[in-house]
């Protein structure tokens, strides 16, 4: 590489990673908003969340990053740039061009409302009280409506919801997506048919019985160290929660997932440790030297998907699977399954 | 107060908000650190704070805060400003003056230099091992030198110590610890004198008696509540975790502690909780419209510890406390003290 045009990429990269590193502060808040926090604090948490984004977000829209990127992309030598740096030059001009679009006023009022949001999501599901929730959601709604119609324009999707689509699934369409959905309701259809015309269906309310979330917990701790999801040794770069809704955060080193644990539904909460250890060995094994490239980053919520659901279905539900854990599972549970077989 | 100056005033004040709440995101950065951060999180996490420090003293120098400063102090409606007023503009001034003095990359080697070594301190504690913590605290004391020095200059104090002793407690001086600390030596050796040379002793030795961490995590939760530290209601502010040491970190409605919990010294967790809560409730209880003034700050640290000392030893060492505390105590320790007495 050319060496201007490479202090111009190697800058670029500096300022991107100053941006990534900003957002795993901010996924760090979001993760303890949502398991350690005191209720107290959601006040001062959505500040905080507030003031990241505005941070951030000035980081994103830095004249200094669209000087360098037009530098790059005109410079004679652009052709020297490999396929990896071509790539990240384009993912920076992509979050470049959006993020200059978007007011830092929608910006930071976005990240305070999701903070409100989410807290009093879970105050409604407690009281199970949708009217409590409704006027937050209405106001969520709306700041992503405003951020849809601006990034409509930049992205050239046809619709506003493409635009939002596209945020977790690049280029990904209402239209691919209704006849995806289309064709799957109609095999999903034949097979919910069979089921329920089945004469012979297996007795699975042993299923229900009753697991104290000790227990529970000492499965999960066991699922995790199967998938060798590390939570416990000195180099390990996970930890196991537990939250109202599962889910996985994190970058690299430090990626933490949650499970709830029902004391009647055990597999509720072995299938959904699975689910989320599948996105945080996602997570955790890319690649190294990539770490805070745009290139490095997860493709997308449908790749990310994939190794959750492979990990939950296609190992987890599997016949070897069980052979393997069903006999973990009746050490771990005591006296609970000893009359249940394979 | 005169329109300008009130607008100014309030700018102001409004910046040096920003800049606490970074403050308060750091800290919760620090806290997860010690908490609950997975040990291979070490490296992302010291660039976090490290960018982090970075961000927020880029706020705290921004020239626009000396030129408010300046229009303030020599506005010819000064005398307007109410005395809580001239306090915020002397806080404010003191830590410009000292921010703009000390260069970025001081601030953010100091940041990520402290995070590495407490991770180093917590692996040599654990080994027993000086010579692997003493590398990371050589570097770390000559950070804090070069920062001495250069605060020396702005804080006019004699010495290079004094200068962060200020820091800590402000105007104190080597010079009157030193007085001070002679002082109580006298008093103290002449108690630990009748101590050493007493001929009736207490028999101290169920102090030992083994007490598991769940039920000392019990006694914990009752103790916070005997103080009124909420970790528990649905508008808890507080929460008790283990760490290595004891600390507490947070700010007004989101303040938590730890302890350290050893079986064999029952004592130990009761009195650090005792203590730790003061720390906390002294926080929590911090005039609610002064939040993110610097008039709303703690006083200093001497203060602060008087609080806790306060809680740990005028209350948690009085007879009045162990009247109540004790029945308490008991039943929370089944039959473990079941033979002593008040």
């Amino acid at each position: 590489m050319i060496k201007n045009l490479k202090s111009d990429y190697e800058e670029l990269l500096s300022k991107t990673k100053d941006i990534t590193v900003l957002y795993t502060v901010s996924s760090l808040a979001h993760w303890d908003m949502e398991t350690k926090m005191p209720p107290r604090g959601i006040n001062l948490r959505s500040q905080q969340l507030a003031m990241l984004s505005r941070v951030t977000h000035r980081m994103s829209v830095e004249p200094k990053i669209g000087q360098l990127l037009s530098t790059i992309e005109n410079h004679k030598d652009h052709d020297s740039l490999n396929q990896l740096q071509k790539r990240n030059v384009h993912l920076i001009r992509k979050q470049y061009d959006e993020q200059t679009k978007l007011p830092e006023k929608l910006i930071v009022e976005t990240a305070r409302q999701e903070a409100i949001t989410v807290d009093v999501w879970k105050k409604a599901k407690a009281a199970k009280k949708f009217s409590i929730f409704k006027p937050e959601l209405e106001k969520m709604l709306e700041l992503r409506k405003q951020a849809a119609q601006i990034l409509m324009d930049v992205k050239n999707t046809e619709t506003p919801y493409d635009a939002l689509l596209d945020i977790y699934e690049p280029k990904m369409t209402t239209d691919m997506i209704l006849k995806i959905f289309g064709k799957l309701r109609e095999g999903l259809i034949s097979i919910q048919d069979k089921c329920l015309n089945a004469t012979r269906r297996p007795d699975v309310s042993f299923l229900k019985r009753k697991v104290s979330k000790g227990v529970q917990h000492k499965i999960a701790k066991e699922l995790a160290k199967f998938i060798e999801y590390d939570i416990d040794s000195p180099r390990a770069g996970g930890r196991v929660d537990e939250t109202e809704h599962p889910f996985t955060a994190g970058f690299y080193d430090d990626v933490r997932i949650t499970t709830h644990y029902y004391e009647n539904n055990l597999t509720s909460s072995m299938f959904s440790v699975l689910h989320e250890g599948g996105h945080a060995i996602y997570d955790q094994n890319l690649k190294k030297e990539w770490m805070f490239q745009p290139i490095g980053d997860s493709c997308s919520l449908g790749f990310h998907e994939s190794q959750s659901r492979f990990v939950e279905n296609v190992v987890g539900r599997s016949r070897e699977f069980w052979q393997y854990f069903f006999p973990k599972l009746q050490d771990l549970t005591g006296t609970i399954f000893s009359n249940v077989t394979l």
